[in-house]
């Protein structure tokens, strides 16, 4: 089969690979739509999971189930789902834990594109189809429907990492399209003011439309001081991260009231230490929690982010900027998503068959 | 001063009582916008809390500040205030054991037209000021501040009850006024799926904007088996109860999923028992959790509300579909609550000086 | 293969089975320590879950793994494993939304002698062996063992529904085998003062070994009262209902402060409906919540509780008053609990090979 | 009236200073037993919170009331209380958000030897007498009730901070007196096996009777490594600190579990920053939360403990090495804590009048 893949360190291409084998509890799917995430270039261009050869990239998509293992029961030949960026086996210890994202060991959870093969090929392999794959609602397009593995329970995880609640006080800290969906995920779990940070036209529209109250942008200042400016030095609730680095908790702590947290999503790709300020960080007894975490994948968390879709509750369509057709056009989504234009927020990739 | 009362059961007049004294901690306000409750016509028409005699009425209202006691440090004559229906003793130890509504004794919290003279007089005092006093933002009319006072806080309260979450299917039983903010508050927890339970053409009407996605009625038969049906006999996630009798709960019970919850903000004002159907509840096994609990009162509580309606995540003024202007107009608005014409949800007074 | 059956109603006996089948993720296991429950009572001699022919009765043992199907990682021929009386489908969506003992359908996780055969055979059947069998640490004697597959899981889940927390006056009622680990489980949950009710004296004594206060009896007046007297009419912070009947909830409410809770483990095998009491419940609005379940199960359950018992915490060899060695002992220590003379807690039967 | 102060940076000593004055809501004591803490050593020799001219030193004691405010209803003169070292301002905004600890602004709850006078006085006020007082159960002899004050909040704020559950590995970090009420805390919240760090032999003998399983040393090698290589490299569930400096969380990162969550108790006196390893933090995808904060205090939490010593769950008393009687023995108290040699756990001055 066709498959788009990493060939090494800052090199991608077609590659030819044997068609995945479908285990007793798995399924093979074919790609309906697509789309690349920053992940994929991190991976590449930024070496972040290591030097890899012939790995296939991608691990955002709806597929049509062409082969099922004979231990699945829900799903049959022909059935749109929703593929989970992140696949857990929900028997391992860590699941029962309460937390599948790690099963096996840290980040386990996360197979695409890292364990395993990712889902830009002509042929997909999801393991345990009953566990891990969603039907796609009929009223949710593919192209939106890709949303789903990746952007939406990523965003919507942050509010639940720092507990946002009734009436809190709420920064956003970067809003590309992870972000955006953090946005969305604070306002539907209570916030009340809410500063989103960023400054590209596209991302501010979106963020507005999501329920931004206040954009803030690097431009004028450190974004801690501009904020404990806006709330009479009091700081925010809640400091919600989907972009920066390695140094944005520093200022995340600055703003924060006591008995406040931070919920990071944000991959942090370089640096060796995250740096807590002490003393505004309450000498160690000043209650404001740090809390950071992959999405959680699977299933369930499918149908539930796809019923608050089909319910409006979200619309994650905004998001997509660029639309492709032809599977062959993966590259130039990934490409784009490398380039990053200003008027990019995600493009995603249909296949017709 | 003139104030509005219970004479006795099924009584109700304009008294003439004593202004109330101003403790070191407390204030004195006069209205400024004023509402009445359906408790309130508990209170006199169905002798819910007893008789009672000359008991001031009202637990809701916007008020100006007149007087603050010598140990009252954040508010001075002439700020406009939402006093909240709760009133917390914020030293109790029920209020250090997260239980401030139940200061002093189950209920203790509420004490306006309980424990004390209510705010359908022409001087109010409201006890510990700094901790149950909130400043109106300018940006909220004091008619909509009114509704701050029990409406919202006690419909929000049903999620918090039920720990809704991301992607829920729940149904609000009862769409009166709280029941319309429990909606919302669903909404701004999370649900996705929302089944709201009423008949009144204008509540549904607000119940739609406020983001229930269908609407039950009892002409079709039993609320639980419509409920069943409409979710392929699987049931909700969470039932949250505005409405009913005793009797919803052993309905509730039967439309939910096991691990889901019952989040009940209806005051219960007869019958001996709740009855639960025991092989329904999981013969003791089920997770069905039941939780039922008075609204959270006290100054942080208004301020965050009232922050949450000037981010526009909430928008009480919908609820208003009756306004009046002038003091001696309680007594017509308290008469539309007790009648309910149809096209009622609820009534406020504004008095201008 | 040999096993102890409910024939019918009433009945039980020896039958012939065939040995069961071994799925490609399950394991066959024979038996090495064996315990009745009072649940196999029920089952037989109440009708509890309805007539059954011919279905190999009991769910708690320690068994030795004789054969593994193809696709088992963890587990080999000859491991001497806990099989918990809840075996969940850990891939299904009640299991990924937090309650695996509810997986497939309100109380589906619970398998062994009610949906399929249980452990009472020459030969035992586990679903997802990866997921629901523990290694039995060699410092535990498998008769011990016995009792982490259930007496120990549901004791310790009453303090879990009821969120026990440092400090807590609580009440245990019912101080049978499960009883006693809801004490012992509410001490490791931060209990202060422990009301325990119960008349026997072997329960007494391991109750108060295990860390309860005080002992309360049903011949001394109605337990609510005795609790209000001894707490100033105060009540307690929490309610643990190991025993009783439907009934029990009512005096549970009375003795509740405001803010209380309830953890329900024990199974109602009879009556209509659990009676909440209006007034007492705070007319709807006294946060005395209400929550009753299901242990949990599967391998992770096991070894923290297993942990647990290896380092000190918790000795459930007291809970075993009769031993017996031999396969062929089984009906006579089904018919212990059947009888319950006044000396048994719990009876345990060894096999040797 | 007489007290010992810190007279300046590395400076204390006997001075005279006027009765504080009692306020409408407080209440005077004159101390019945005393004991000084490491904070006392870090702010006079350390200069931990800056420099202080003739502060009152001390936060923990047991004392009797001699004088109460008119507003105060439920102490008298005579009675015996612990005075716990956190005494907050109930109705501010923060303790109604559920930190009385920051009332007023980050540790603002810590009045005692900061904000103002400490307990070291003839004469000590107490502020809120009704919220922060506690009476000392006639069991509790004062001594061990000084332990109260600071100790055991303190000790078991960290399984909080945590969420310390059954079963969990936990690792504590320091075994000072606070460190060893970390372990008895850990053990009371379900701790399964239990790694103490430390090297004082009356402190490990203490902390294997309050339930530690292994004891640590660093003479032995870095702590993670020690704790990876007793766990097959998996780590722990929980890290608990109470002890070591800003360093100590790059340590306790390494040996958590994904999922795991850090409580930390310490006052971090010096050090620009703490510092979280990126990769070992799951490059910000680990679901290692960091958790920090100062000891909740007020009235119901003093009672609470203090039911827990009645009860027989926490023994204090085997944390006092030293006892001195006369109120002038101060002074030899804290130059004990300022020596630490070997044998010392904690001092304790009687008074007795």
């Amino acid at each position: 089969m066709k498959a788009y893949a990493m060939l090494g360190l800052n090199q991608t291409g077609w590659i030819e690979k044997d068609r995945p084998v479908c285990g007793p509890l798995d399924a093979i799917l074919r790609p309906v739509a697509l789309a690349p995430c920053t992940s994929d270039v991190h991976t590449v261009w930024e070496g972040a999971i290591g030097d890899r050869h012939d790995l296939v990239l991608g691990h955002e998509g709806v597929g049509e189930v062409v082969e099922v293992g004979e231990l699945v029961k829900d799903f049959k030949v022909g059935d749109i789902c929703i593929m989970p960026a992140i696949t857990p086996d929900w028997s391992s210890g860590e699941a029962q834990d309460g937390y599948p994202q790690h099963s096996g060991g840290m980040l386990g959870g996360w197979k695409f594109s890292n364990i395993k093969d990712g889902v830009f090929a002509e042929f997909i392999h999801v393991n345990d189809a009953d566990g891990n794959l969603a039907l796609l609602p009929p009223e949710i397009p593919p192209e939106t429907g890709a949303m789903l593995s990746d952007m939406v329970p990523t965003g919507l995880h942050a509010s639940e990492l720092a507990k946002v609640r009734y009436g809190d006080d709420v920064v956003v800290v970067g809003i590309g399209p992870v972000g955006l969906m953090v946005v969305r995920g604070a306002v539907l779990a209570g916030a009340a003011r809410l500063f989103a940070v960023g400054t590209r036209q596209n991302c501010i529209d979106v963020a507005l439309a999501y329920g931004a109250t206040d954009i803030l942008s690097y431009k004028e200042g450190p974004i801690y001081e501009q904020v404990l400016d806006m709330t009479n030095g009091k700081g925010v609730d809640k400091v919600l991260i989907a972009g920066g680095d390695v140094d944005t908790f520093d200022e995340a702590i600055r703003m924060l009231k006591p008995g406040g947290a931070i919920g990071n999503v944000n991959y942090l790709g370089s640096g060796d230490y995250i740096k807590i300020p002490r003393e505004e960080w309450g000498v160690g007894m000043g209650h404001k929690s740090i809390n950071a975490g992959l999405m959680l994948g699977g299933r369930r968390r499918m149908e539930r982010l796809a019923s608050m879709v089909v319910h409006g509750r979200i619309d994650p369509s905004l998001l997509i900027t660029h639309r492709f057709e032809g599977f062959e056009h993966i590259e130039d989504a990934i490409m784009l998503m490398k380039d990053k234009p200003p008027e990019l927020i995600k493009p995603v990739v249909s296949i017709k068959y």
